[in-house]
């Protein structure tokens, strides 16, 4: 990869590594005005994400960011901080967005895996199950997802 | 507002406009690689989903975008095709990408309202269920979600 913001991870995590309950926690992020505009610009054109005066009397009263801007941020702040050597490949999910994300919100993400099913078939992979929840810097949640994902075992040498 | 990009969609549905079984299909969308690659810059910077060579020899064997440009893309076709006269405001949902999204394919949204919830508490609002299938130029489903929204009757003049 010649990509410059891609830092390859300090480790390369594989099935053999997991365990449920092993927790990872992302570095934080600050949320801006200005980027919350710009992906609602770009993917979500509602009024209540791109601008302060379309916001007023909405459900929202004021900027919020798009949920999926939310997930976003999620899965970049996921990708620094859930090092699978393979790579984090989600199939299925539920998710929740219990509040708004916020300009001038710091967030951060908190993942613990829950579950890890041997795959039947495949005997070098299982479903791993991971629980992130994305926290304000009050602890609070803005967004809860569960996501299951294959991982491998190290390959054989 | 004044975005240029907001056009108001030529009806406003209120809780009253809609049914169970009612259906939307949005315009088609397609996806290009320079796209890909710049949602995956952004959000997801995994090596299948940054350029044709990191996609080399990983569970994706090709470029492919990530799971959360589809929902993005998808978001957005949802915008233009479902005018809800309050906005689309999802709280909880269920998501699968059963298969990935790649260059050059045509998407297109396909969504239907599944289920109609009355409020208990709040008079003039439903809770909508709404399912979202996301095809390709064959028909092939790259995303489906189901999303709950609160909806509101029309205003009293």
């Amino acid at each position: 990869m010649d990509d410059p913001m891609l830092k390859p991870p300090a480790e390369r995590l594989y099935l053999e590594d997991l365990r449920v309950g092993q927790r990872f926690t992302s570095a934080p992020h600050l949320v801006t005005a200005e980027e919350i505009k710009r992906f609602a610009a770009e993917y979500d054109p509602q009024p209540f994400h791109l601008s302060e005066e379309g916001a007023e009397g909405t459900l929202f009263g004021s900027l919020a960011a798009s949920g999926w801007h939310t997930a976003a941020l999620t899965m970049r702040m996921l990708v620094e901080s859930v090092p699978l050597a393979d790579g984090l490949i989600g199939a299925e999910l539920q998710l929740g967005w219990p509040k708004p994300t916020r300009p001038g919100m710091q967030l951060q993400v908190f993942s613990e895996i829950v579950a890890i099913k041997p795959s039947r078939s495949k005997p070098n992979m299982a479903i791993v199950a991971l629980r992130n929840e994305t926290r304000d810097q009050d602890g609070e949640a803005v967004q809860i997802f569960e996501v299951k994902m294959p991982v491998f075992k190290r390959p054989e040498a």
